[in-house]
């Protein structure tokens, strides 16, 4: 509908370091949604970790749409005073996605804070938030060996989503927000540089789809996560060859 | 770990009419997992569908676990003040799979209600909620055909769920808790009568998961829910024949 | 109105070990209103106690009417965000009168949580929360006491509770819901197995009432009350008889 | 304990027009427990009296404890963000309590609001905010009456409150702060001029009570009440000889 | 308009020991702007302070509209579940100002808790709610010097607070609820028997003020000051002549 | 402390259209603080001007830090569940600051939301949100003359804040987070192009300030407010000589 192929995705920018204060940040650029991913690190780790004796660090996730990402503005969750299933869906999504390329007893006792904010949607917020924070996160990880908090990479693969629909009875490829609200089939994709799955949620709210039609999602999707892996990759080495001095782990 | 074969489905049981001023109910029994569910109906439906001007009825569901369906009692959301993203996940996965099951045009300008309140825990609640829900439904549906409330039957199609998981490299169907708990990958399927997909969530926090285990798993999950439907059109056929005096839609 | 006579109180069965996780359960069915009561324990008591170093264990209970109780479905207090006056009033009041029914010095360094959770509802549902949580209780206490986790039982009198009202002037013992509505005076009472009062509340929204008015309340009231606690005795030690294999406190 | 007899009250004041933009108000001050009690007038009625096509006016009443009330510091309610369940007992019961004393047809489409906020707390505070808000009430509808908004006075009789307790095994009535937290049983009675009881609220968290017990301290409070209606009524006509000029209902 | 000449503050008088659990108490009546001021003691201090290892004490302060405080009944904080913004800001002008009367190392580990609650409001009750509050904790220091709680008193200036603004291009001292609604400009000042400021703030939200106007303002905010703050000493003075039996810090 | 003199501004930048689906938007970058301010527009009013009658539109603020714009990560005000009163004060601030600039009765039945949204912080947050918050609101307005939903200007001057505090008794302009940290008076001043006030907060939590002081601050700041006005004209202008193509009021 945009000029592309249906086996094509959105092209994709990452403006690292937008912002300075986390310890690794990037501004996510695919197509018209752009999303602010950040990590953050604390020198601590989730009560429940104490107490069940887990050694280690954690990671977990928060998502947020700005009020002004949508052409309709969007009020913030704290004036309707909850989140909705929505973003805990999301963000509970994306922690793990993250968890999963993280070797998180290789962390110390600490914790990472990934947050994805998004400042406009087209669709596919998810899968940039995921894609972008694994750039940052990797940002993140490369200060914290830098400045000698981490001895050993904990960083064990890359990790990258994409979203696959069935419109019309056709596939598509990385859907923005008008194909994204045609489809009648939903899938996203997560995966890794091993060409492993971490996540695949299919949802059918118009009609059911059949095993071939999975099957077709799933051999698409697989080309599309190479190509995100490939340009993950150059945005975290072009970034790192001239690093700016910023703020390691407080 | 319980005397099954890796692929054989627990015992499954359900108990008609446990909630008399539901318009359709069943206490669904599978394993340890014991599940109320009920559906209600409302002669309106919500604001959005009027604003939209979109025509027809609406179906939502809720899901809870009671207090003392765990083996350490797990307090009552309202002592928390707000839903866990796990429990919204959940309602909201259950009401995408019983609106997959409806013609919601042909429901009338009304919202049912699913209920699905967990009384014993043992893994697969999700999965005995949708499956029980469906029975729910169809006796709520059934009744509503006898008082005229209906005049077209609106149910498209069964609708069941089961899960699935990866437990030291062996696929295991209908994992209960200490199963789950033990799983690096867990497979959660909704399909229909037909042998579509409603919904496929699988998800590996542990290690990724290769394109052959998740194929294997989609093979074993599907003959799971060819013997769900089947027990699920038991439980409606045998109660509907001599069915009970109830409340129809107030 | 339902065929009984003005002093005859609603058919009264138990059904115990409804929840199986709960150190006691069960399923009082007093004619048309049904509640599940179930007793769990936790090692641990309320700050409080620790502050004020008072020694011994805690009782405290929750109360809830699920969503489809009533013909026109009750929304979750968590929709809500928050607790009605009228369900503290009730679940205030099951705690006052199971923590008469025993000695707190004899729990141990304790909580015992009283949970009622009303599967329909047809008037006096905080009499049959609190008829049928003394048999849980006590299911509970004897689980306890086979396991050795107690070596005195410190229950130290049966506790029941019915409800009168004054409807077109007549005295009525154990209202439905029809009734409830109409009556001009609400009296609930409970007492114990030793004809002593634990509360005894009495609300006039109508009309006031008169000294001889509740003097022949009580009188009829006394009455009911030597029934319930026959009918509790039974439901407990048939069950025992036959006890199942059930969970421990944990 | 403080040189009272057993069956005496404790000194009682009203100083009227305390709240000076309430539609009527006073501070009552009985023993050491002081309450401002006001009265205002909203032109609306609540909705589900309209949905319910209910004719006339409403009632209601709110109660707080202000944080200099007691010798220790009482946070606020909005500084834990709910009410407290003891809070909305009380509340309850006054709201209850002045309806008792109003017939709600003659008030016209209005809603009166009886607030109640404690200055000093020793002790009975759900009574002396009865008794008092029954003065701010014949205060404010004199005020009305005299404006021409009423016709025809709505208060069909006087209502006062009590505590009575039993301490030691003797009867005592109107307990202190320090006599109540040593009380057995806790009895509180509202109670009209005519003589007939709004209601009877007797609690044992201690021991239970037996019927004698019950019959002397109702025969006590009988005497109490009877006091406190006179002690009302020389407060409203003593004030209404020299009537400020104060607000009428907005 | 209310017969004053534009440089002349409203009636201003304080009742003592309005509040008598409070340490120190006054209800300030200027004008008809009527505001309970209390102050009570914790022996803790917040944890920020222990965590960060500020020594000495802290004092905090709340505010709050009582409902009957305003022509129109103005719900409770609680009926809304949040803090206005208004109020929020208030409470804390109030704090930073009391906080700059005393020296907070000399009170010990304590935190005085400072509750402004208003009961007729007609203008200015954030000023008049710091003067009160000064008088009120002067009390209270006095009280804990008379209990040798302090040795050395805490209080370095006396601190005051008046409203002033632009009506009609007039400059008027102390505004009632009419004036100040009608005012294009509102400044409050908070300032020191020194004559030095502690806050400035001056808002224009109908037309922007001349530097000329602010210093008009400014020098007429100084002689209404130096009058609020002799009456305060007189209200301090004549009260601890006779100073009536109360509690000290618990 | 960072190389300027006391007098002068820290360097400031305006990256206009941040966010393309608001109206206008700037990232402000001033110093290291660096503020994303969006504006959109709704065509709806509050509800309170329809009650009230008020003609026009309205404009209302939101700020919120980003939970990496501090290095310490800050939670989200969702996690906590409501805004601080720093967040309420500063979104009030900005939206009274805004509303002077503009006459709201030429905006028609409109809400123009301004969102102010924190990416790094180092001082002067609520400074730098109102100086770029007017560039943003200017490129809305621009964006609704070009597009004909409006067709007269409702701006009426510009407004632009900047921060001023004593620090070891010198005076400093626009301060950093260190030089904040350390001052002992803090004055915030907003003041149109016209050179006149719209607010002026002075705070002295450590050292009451005198006449001279305030007087010296008024006239230091009233430099550093011409210098900002200048920079917002360019980059308005600059920025409309080659508009991008963006969405019109929905």
């Amino acid at each position: 509908m945009d000029g592309r192929s249906a086996d094509q995705i959105r092209p994709l920018q990452f403006q690292n370091h937008i912002a300075p204060h986390a310890l690794g940040s990037t501004l996510v650029r695919w197509g018209n949604t752009h999303v602010i991913c950040a990590v953050c690190c604390e020198e601590i780790v989730p009560r429940w970790m104490k107490e069940q004796g887990v050694e280690g660090g954690w990671l977990t996730a928060e998502y947020s749409m700005l009020p002004y990402s949508t052409s309709q503005r969007k009020p913030r969750d704290i004036s309707r005073g909850k989140l909705e299933g929505r973003t805990q869906e999301i963000q509970r999504l994306i922690g793990r996605a993250m968890r999963a390329a993280v070797d998180l007893k290789l962390l110390g006792t600490r914790t990472l804070w990934v947050d994805c904010d998004v400042l406009q949607a087209d669709g596919g917020t998810r899968t940039a938030s995921i894609t972008g924070s694994f750039v940052a996160l990797s940002l993140a990880i490369n200060k914290m060996m830098a400045s000698g908090k981490l001895t050993k990479n904990p960083i064990t693969q890359a990790v990258a989503a994409v979203s696959l629909g069935v419109v019309q009875k056709q596939i598509l490829l990385d859907l923005n927000y008008v194909e994204d609200a045609a489809a009648e089939v939903d899938l996203n994709l997560v995966m890794t540089s091993k060409g492993e799955f971490i996540e695949v949620q299919g949802t059918a709210e118009k009609n059911a789809f059949s095993q071939a039609h999975l099957d077709n999602m799933l051999a698409l999707g697989r080309k599309g996560i190479e190509q995100l892996i490939v340009a993950q990759n150059i945005a975290v080495q072009d970034f790192e060859k001239n690093i700016p001095n910023s703020p390691s782990c407080p």
